[in-house]
């Protein structure tokens, strides 16, 4: 049994999650559905592309992610779906699946350009329902990924960087507590180094959120295995004056 | 397998939701269990009839949709179970299967009177948890249609039509994008034809969303099949001055 | 097939909830996982054990509950796994299963030391995902109780009582539509005795809220089992001045 995720920006106040699971359950009776999240901000790729990477590497080899965070939907960006790291991931070409692309370099991706999969009439406005929801549904019935679509090797990439190139590190996520996410793994930060964000010196990691002090910035490996910048109780983003999208200077600073 | 659907407006913070669910999987551990939504704004009988509109028609055929938007819980409205479409409909008489009726004309309903069923003691408050769930998971073990209850023949409509009377069409709906929803059709809207709402006269018709320039009251097929007023990154409802539940005068407008 | 309930304070726009789940179908892809809620206030283990209170005993035989709020997660707070109630309840000592022992005085507890089960590595601030959710899914695979670690007698409880000390009542909650519910259960209340609340004396109890009349404070056996203070399309806690967390006084009065 393949599991399919959703993660959308649909919200859970409206139709539009309930149809994609009708959809799924018409084409596959038995298809274990799990939501992800469905209040990814609305509009924002970056957020969807974040969220994803996060949660993707628990599941279980085979399922199948549909991310359908697009604002281009009606328009003229493909329609994809990607083989990697043992998962299927299937949503709008617009680098939804950038970190996924990071992660595993070896995936292979495919323009769903063979219709007959999708719900018809094809809305303008749902894609979700209409060409996301039924090719996962085939993929979770072992529909062979190649009777999808082509071949592509060009899929959008997001400009954002999974990981820093030298020093210069950036920040890939805020997430609703105003904890900043940046893009720096363990690997790549010596012990005794600072983190400098928008010109300040963060150089105190917590192990954990409970022992920082009032309006002190600390970095704490965070659950995605990211350092993240955060303030115990309070909102580190609101104290760095950093909003969502902003590009941050952010630095790895060694004394070597 | 039948899936089970749920719709309420119970939210999602409470115990509510959990509660139906384990009431069901007490009496068929293996329903596949669907959440259409539990954000219907509180006691929006009407909102809650055009979400299960929107929703139902692409569940697989033996679905049981279980839709308790119900202000009159605990008073003498009727628990009923309606057969139409190839689904089923569990919920109380309010109103709230009233499209399902106007879809599927030879539908049966039938008042849910045989107490057998039901969770005991029955409380006053949360008909959810104590008639609907186990109702609809009796349904789910196959249980007859005729066994629950009697045929009724007067079950409680809305006032607002599916289908334009003439030219008189309506607002059946305002989503939280403050969309308007109408109850017209691609068949009974000319080429060329104009919407009048509040007025204003709304003629040009696009594609998708990313059309439209801003504050820019424009037509769009919407995802539910009905012509919808929108405004790309706004709020059609505020810059038409329109409430849930406002009668606003909308009319088919054509030249000849 | 044994059912995992969640229930935690994550709220649902982030990756957490989906990587609870992600861990569970790795470990188990038969589980049939169920959402209570995750929309516990932040940090609010007495709204928690309240809401697990509400909902769990609808749930069949063999459920595995995941009750993840927890403000000490990475502290040296133990990890513990209750069997009660022909149920299984998996998550911080820190209170949370109050009032399920309370329900079933004959519980064991376990203190989860065996470390085997864990996500490795293990997160200093996400027990849900590395410990809790794959011991639940263990748990689903018949997995003993016993091999997970060891019983402990002196498992956290919070202060207040499920039952009232003689005259004493309390408020264990206060819901989102303000209805403060009490630890007042019926066989405790006599015929014609009377509420005190904050000095107020309430003593009409109504069949439904939609018998009270506009701004009336008036008590009402809520859905949970328990006498609930409310107002019809209002708040109580409003009206009373209290707030989530307030000592309330409340008290059962009788005439002799």
């Amino acid at each position: 049994m393949r599991a399919i995720t959703l993660l959308t920006d649909f919200g859970c106040a409206d139709y539009f999650v309930g149809a994609m699971k009708g959809v799924i359950l018409s084409i596959n009776p038995h298809a274990a559905i799990v939501d992800i999240t469905h209040e990814i901000p609305p509009q924002d790729v970056a957020a969807g592309a974040f969220t994803l990477l996060a949660a993707y590497d628990v599941f279980p080899a085979g399922t199948i992610h549909v991310a359908v965070v697009d604002p281009g939907v009606g328009s003229a960006r493909r329609p994809i779906v990607v083989s990697a790291a043992d998962q299927f991931f299937v949503g709008p070409d617009n680098g939804i699946f950038t970190y996924i692309y990071d992660r595993d370099p070896s995936f292979a991706a495919f323009h769903i350009n063979n219709t007959k999969h999708f719900r018809q009439p094809v809305s303008t406005t749902f894609h979700g329902r209409d060409i996301f929801a039924p090719v996962a549904a085939q993929l979770s019935n072992e529909v062979r990924l190649e009777s999808l679509g082509s071949l592509i090797t060009d899929p959008v990439r997001l400009p954002i960087p999974l990981k820093p190139e030298g020093p210069n590190a950036r920040i890939i996520h805020i997430d609703r507590f105003g904890n900043l996410i940046t893009n720096v793994t363990r690997d790549i930060f010596p012990d005794g180094a600072t983190l400098v964000v928008n010109g300040r010196s963060i150089s105190a990691i917590k192990d954990f959120f409970g022992e920082g002090v009032a309006d002190e910035l600390f970095g704490i490996w965070g659950s995605a295995g990211f350092l993240e910048i955060a303030v115990n109780g309070g909102s580190a983003a609101e104290i760095l004056g950093v909003n969502p999208g902003d590009s941050v200077e952010t630095r790895i600073h060694t004394d070597d």
